[in-house]
């Protein structure tokens, strides 16, 4: 069977402006953010509109044989969803209706192709709120939240994606159907089949519709930054922060490299000084009295600990403004150059180790590397800058990039806390589950997957 | 290979004390706590003491092809622990250390024979609380608990055991030791594997240890209770609270028959008084104003839907007694004969339909069913008693608990909310997941044990 038939069949169920086959269009659905990232040529790119649609396409690409690579808005930072040779990289885009909300029951039916942001202004609009939060919350889709279990600054009080799904419905490799989970807030029936998917970057089948759990929204959030002379101060912080039983709803660190191209970037002074080396940021959203406790009981643990400053703020513009702050880091730190976030989670008690390890690989490879993190859960985004135009420094920053992960390790943390692993952390993952956990994973994806027809050589290869 | 060949085996790992034959000894451990499950003679009940010995019986029992079943403490309410004929159990009880009490990163490492109250007893000297609260607290083993993914009076406001596990250590069915999760807090390297072994009833391995998570100490509770002339206005409150965004820590619901058990039992007034259909008991355990913000709105809410009767107290005396009455619904109803538990969950909006349900039902099968439940998140017990001398009464009660089942699916409810499936459910979680569902079900299972070795007939056959 040949291409041409492939792809008309295609055409046939998705019409001819759901198949794109120019290069120069398909080229912008080849890879995802994470530079580091191998991509390749896909065959075509296809836009179903519905699970019908999704169906057919599983079908026809199985029929001949041909790799499918699941996809988003392409916000990722591990490669998941990036291209392999010959493939048909499958976009859900399109598919993005919120089906339903129900306030009484708390939960949202969603294709996944709906933007977080819109999912998250659509249900606050019935007092409601949908906590995960990453980073790309302004374009990322809620498919790739799903598939990459995605986090954000939420988790520590939030938790992550998986937290906040009921049930799925998957695409199998065999165009069949799977309904997993239930509409209910409890449910023991069968295997946790709706948690396998989740984090699955797109292995194991097509998620075309979830039933998320919403939450009330939150009170106001009253802010609290306080500035560390030391990493180890800020660090220390954090863990008499969390033995104190406070738990904030956001937590976040910056380092001093973090802070000198923040200040640079939106020409403002964070109130750090000279000779700040750390700033945590904390927020409470528990509103009146409750705020006000917590967030009294932290700026007293940072000053406590020895912190420079520590200011708390109820007034929701100053407050955003440091969010402002924080959530531009990256953006800043362009000014410099190219920049390779890497994604480590360890444990809350070895924050400052993590942050002079880094400062010691960035010394070592003689590039930028500036710490940013949430702190309140441990995972933290070491972020290499480097000359995007310099074979030597990529090589260099790639180098980084794995010392920080072995560094991560070390300190009994996990190689990828939200980005996943993708086509940048295989040999990592294999590193950190060891070999009795790659054969559980290759038996399940075989299991589920026979003929490797979903994003193939994403997350490990079946050896 | 012959039995004695393998007691002689298993003796030499575990010792003659470890190793139990007698059937007047054996035949406590024969069944768990659900009179409806069928349940075999065991070859051998082995209590192992360490995961080297768990292995070892794997490896021994995998090399004669006698089928295993894991077991804990014994009170599920599934016949999931329940022995087949000619299997060996294996009981966890001798697994019993607290390995790690870490509050700097909230979290516990501790063995499957644990009890639930021990743990939630060791953190609480640390100012932590590990939430999921099962009924039989004082006698569930944790690793029950996970493969059972337990659920409890906490659910409402803490989640399920799954939202409590950072991470296991199982023995897969060739005798090998997977380790899965991680001791951070977030973490997406690979699939989520310790979500798929929690719940999956000892069908897919033997958990030898659990990393868990835990949270700060709740503050001491305020307590609310309303009483209601029908159901209908006591699920109209439940919806209504939900709604106003208040996330109480427990909401139980009594139906007027687990009512007047209870008082009958107790010898006590609840302050139902005549013609009270339902009572309702709310707790918040936010401390201060916020407390009393939040039972203020569930009081208002109760008298808002034509509560006979709503009132709150902060005395912890008073708000435990409460507590002790809806905890003593089951022992109190033994007063009128034995008693089958149902475990539906529906829709918070569909519990006074499902309540009504078990009433039609109670008239037509002629027995008496008390319905008792998590009203905060649609988890209800309906109990059905019958006289345990007469087969008719027990024929009648079975069909009661099916009848009872087919009601909670049409609500969109699940056959089961935290008890699990073992082998009283087998049909409907069929009927709940669909032929796609199970054959992922069936092929997972066969990827992980592809003999059969681990609770054989338990949740699914392999068709």
């Amino acid at each position: 069977m040949s291409t041409e038939t492939l792809l008309t069949r295609l055409r046939g169920t998705l019409g001819v402006d759901g198949v794109l086959v120019d290069p120069d269009v398909t080229a912008g659905y080849q890879r995802d953010m994470m530079p580091l990232a191998p991509y390749g040529a896909p065959l075509a790119v296809v836009l179903p509109a519905d699970t019908a649609q999704v169906q057919e396409v599983v079908r026809a690409c199985a029929a001949h044989g041909v790799p499918i690579v699941p996809r988003g808005a392409g916000s990722g930072l591990s490669g998941a969803a990036n291209a392999v040779d010959g493939c048909v990289v499958l976009v859900t885009t399109r598919m993005n209706r919120i089906l339903e909300i129900d306030p009484d029951n708390r939960l949202a039916v969603v294709e996944p192709g709906v933007i977080n942001l819109d999912l998250r202004g659509a249900v606050e609009k019935h007092g409601l709120f949908y906590p995960p939060d990453p980073s790309s919350y302004d374009w990322c889709t809620i498919g790739g939240n799903l598939a990459t279990n995605a986090g954000g600054l939420c988790c520590v009080k939030y938790g992550v994606t998986t937290d906040s799904v009921l049930g799925v419905q998957v695409v199998l490799a065999d165009g069949e159907l799977l309904k997993t989970g239930r509409r209910t807030v409890k449910g023991v029936a069968g295997y946790d089949l709706t948690k396998l998917f989740i984090g699955s970057e797109g292995t194991l089948g097509v998620i075309t519709q979830a039933t998320v759990a919403l939450r009330p929204l939150p009170q106001a959030p009253g802010t609290m930054v306080a500035a560390f002379s030391s990493t180890e101060a800020a660090g220390a912080a954090v863990s008499r922060i969390v033995r104190e039983g406070v738990v904030p709803s956001l937590m976040e660190i910056m380092d001093a490299s973090s802070i000198e191209a923040v200040e640079a970037y939106l020409k403002t002074e964070l109130g750090a000084g000279k000779g700040c080396a750390a700033l945590l940021i904390c927020q409470s959203d528990s509103g009146g009295e409750a705020a006000i406790r917590e967030l009294t009981v932290i700026e007293q643990v940072c000053a406590d600990v020895g912190a420079e400053l520590a200011y708390t703020t109820y007034d929701l513009a100053e407050g955003q403004m440091l969010l402002t702050a924080r959530r531009a880091v990256l953006t800043a730190l362009e000014v410099y150059g190219a920049w390779l976030t890497d994604d480590v989670c360890v444990p809350r008690t070895r924050i400052a180790e993590l942050i002079a390890g880094c400062a010691r690989i960035s010394a070592e490879v003689g590039l930028r590397i500036a710490v940013v993190g949430h702190a309140g859960d441990g995972n933290m985004h070491p972020t290499i800058v480097y000359d995007p135009t310099s074979g030597d420094e990529f090589a260099r920053a790639r180098r980084a990039f794995d010392d920080i992960l072995a560094v991560g390790l070390a300190l009994g943390g996990t190689v990828t806390g939200e980005h996943g692993v993708g086509k940048i952390k295989r040999e990592w993952l294999a590193r950190e589950i060891g070999p009795i956990g790659l054969r559980v994973h290759r038996s399940i994806k075989t299991a589920l997957d026979p003929d490797n027809l979903f994003n193939p050589g994403s997350m490990f290869d079946l050896g």
